[in-house]
């Protein structure tokens, strides 16, 4: 997926031995070409440079259309013929600082085109709009909103007080209560030379149509591509939902949920308070997560759990009655 | 109760024959009445329209003084006499579209009379102060703060930066910190026919006096009552209150407490951190909830629980002691 | 540790005897002395007030050095020699009423110099800075962000849209999303003769360099020291970290992670998402802690610990195989 140029500016292509020399490595002067942009391994493109840090008999898995990636050495043999190997020992956090040269998150303040409000929008005077964003027909946006560079928001939506979006295209009829962050980069971190560092997250949040988001809940973009919320998926107050991942429709969420990146959520899955999911799970359309469970794999559609680690409600009841009989044992005559 | 007008503009009295119109269910044209209000099925009165989901056995329940009734078709009948019966397959979506016929939330920019500030209370530049709002003797609101049309604030309270109050009464001597959201519509969904819809929130919070709301905790008005949070109850940061909760005195929270809706806590209970609490539940006066416990009933007044789902604390701690007993025996000699 | 003057006002010294009068507290007139300042019981210097509400026992443990201290009668007489005793039957509350008298918390709004801004710092228009703070080279402040009287920001950091910021010390390289609330006062409360209390916190928060906090998460700031967060860690969205904490470098917390007041982390600690620690432990460097984890106890150097409470993560997952085993047996023939 390309990188969106509403919300990150392109820097324009460069050679590779330029990019190299900002990671602080070496390249040898035979072998230069032009890098135009950047992507996961997976997706990687012709002129894109990427990175893999997985198991060198994997290396494999790199798409063999990328220009250039960064790899531990033990790994670069693997790569796909015509994939440039770029031996690091941090190819995380060499990526980082060479996708930073090539494109930079627009600020709150960028400059830019006016943004687009339509006439019968109501903007509160303390509210602030981006550069290039669209505010549509009927909308509304609460005093001390921030509205980031090239956001575009749909019709009669009502976005409240406080409230922070960036990096994000909102549907119409949606609901933002007051003090949530939707956008913000997702919680991604490497080693590099120095010690722990933010990899940048270079997608966006994409909310559709009728979608309700809690007071300060938090919904962060995603890295290489979107973390998208489905038609009108339900979502209560102090919620965080992480880079990647995927909501179907009519989900509802209670407080507290927590939703770990690459996970997908399908349509119509209900959710208790304080139900924690693990990242790259999926969790079964209509399927239900008791209050206070935690997921660590993936859930059958339509299947109730419950507990931690979760299980079948049913058998997590029938553990939770058995141990207290263990213990509790009723005084009746033997 | 009524509905409060100072957060919720009054349509005026509609015949009911107009309201269903607006819910696209058909009626008789020999009998129409006025309707003149909305209620909760139980306290439903003269004028009001209110609506039944609950088992055709138990239609009995709803108010006789209703002035009409959503209610399904099968549990038509079991309605009190006087009460019409409008049978529709949605009936809190039905209600819900009627209702918003009949008031509306005030928006935050809504129209009125000026704010009444007292002449020494401190109001940042930044800060919103909606209309007909009134904020006390020696009480300050920080920058960016968001007070909402029809707010009543009292003396020498502290609001923080970046709150957001709405469809609130608040007392003396109170303290909101940053962040903290009060009074935004609690998480009611029903199914509509076309999916997932928020049912409309027509009730307010009451904060009463010495009460401390720590950064960025949530506090939901109520649905069809009053969200109450009871004098010198100390809340911490991040912690979820939802609709229709009555809290009493002297109550503590830690932080990531979630309280489910209609759920009454007794005074002088202590949460530890991370405590859910299920909805329609009733915590005892003196209660002692420990960390992380999971509560899905009634708890007596001044025990101590713990665990998930929640059990009185020594037995929840004679299970975890005994559990790890099978696991791990101690290796002495038999 | 001294209090911060660029975030509570000194009122000077003051007489003894008039402190116990906005005490309500009775002192004979024969001896008086001049209070200079507050402190906790173990870090009291000459001059201070300080309170004891431990065992009577363990008064001696008080600093020798503090000028008078609040103590329960009974407690009175193990007090060091030379520290003048205070009777009284709410020693906290007492120490609260005195401590107010001689320190007062800045608000928002507080008159002082100009803040310090540098030429290359971005500012958003409807950004909050108050008197006496300094903003360092090319650092930017998102709209709405609220950063209180006196705040030292370094260079090259980035604070986000409503971000509220108070009595703190943020250093270079710091990101702070959306919505972060740093710097409120912990939660700490008393009993007093009329209920609860909260108790003033005079710390700071201290952040050093390149500490990214995700959005809407809280760090309150110390009680009578600092809460300190160490170079490079990262912090997810929605985390609490109470008053006190010590969090070394390189340490990593996922959302819902949160930390009870005075506990400390060792460097590079790993916390999964939902982790609760309880106050006053200790968790050693390297130390990991699986998501949904609730930590009562110390946790030694470089352990992975899991379930609630926590124990080692392999015995953990042993009781949880094990209970399964017990319910669900496998059909096989005996």
């Amino acid at each position: 997926m390309p990188i969106d140029q509403r919300f990150f500016d392109y820097q324009g292509p460069q050679s590779l031995r330029a990019l190299l020399a900002i990671c602080g490595i070496e390249s040898d002067d035979a072998d230069d070409i032009e890098i135009t942009g950047i992507a996961s391994s997976q997706n990687a493109i012709e002129g894109d440079l990427c990175f893999f840090e997985g198991k060198a008999s994997q290396a494999k898995s790199v798409s063999s259309r990328a220009a250039a990636c960064f790899v531990k050495p033990a790994a670069a043999a693997g790569l796909p013929a015509g994939v440039i190997p770029i031996g690091t020992s941090h190819p995380r956090a060499s990526h980082k600082l060479a996708s930073e040269a090539l494109y930079k998150l627009k600020d709150w303040q960028a400059s830019g085109e006016a943004p687009s409000i339509h006439d019968t929008a109501i903007v509160a005077p303390t509210a602030f709009i981006g550069a290039g964003a669209a505010i549509g027909a009927g909308t509304t946006i609460g005093p001390g909103a921030a509205i980031g560079p090239g956001v575009q928001i749909g019709e009669n939506s009502v976005i409240g007080a406080n409230v922070c979006v960036r990096c994000a295209l909102v549907g119409n009829h949606v609901k933002l209560y007051s003090g949530a962050s939707i956008g913000e980069a997702g919680f991604g971190v490497t080693v590099g030379p120095e010690g722990a560092e933010d990899v940048p997250q270079w997608g966006r949040v994409i909310i559709q149509d009728h979608v309700t988001v809690g007071a300060n809940t938090c919904i962060d973009r995603g890295a290489f591509s979107d973390t998208i919320i489905g038609e009108r998926t339900k979502i209560d107050n102090l919620v965080q939902i992480a880079h990647n991942v995927v909501v179907g429709r009519n989900v509802m969420m209670a407080s507290f949920t927590g939703i770990s990146g690459t996970t997908q959520i399908g349509d119509g899955v209900v959710m208790g308070g304080r139900v924690g999911i693990a990242d790259h799970v999926h969790i079964g359309a209509g399927a239900k997560l008791a209050a206070s469970s935690g997921i660590f794999r993936d859930i059958p559609a339509g299947e109730t759990w419950g507990g931690v680690p979760a299980k079948p409600l049913k058998q997590y009841l029938r553990e939770v009655a058995w141990i207290q009989k263990q213990i509790a044992p009723k005084k009746t005559p033997k």
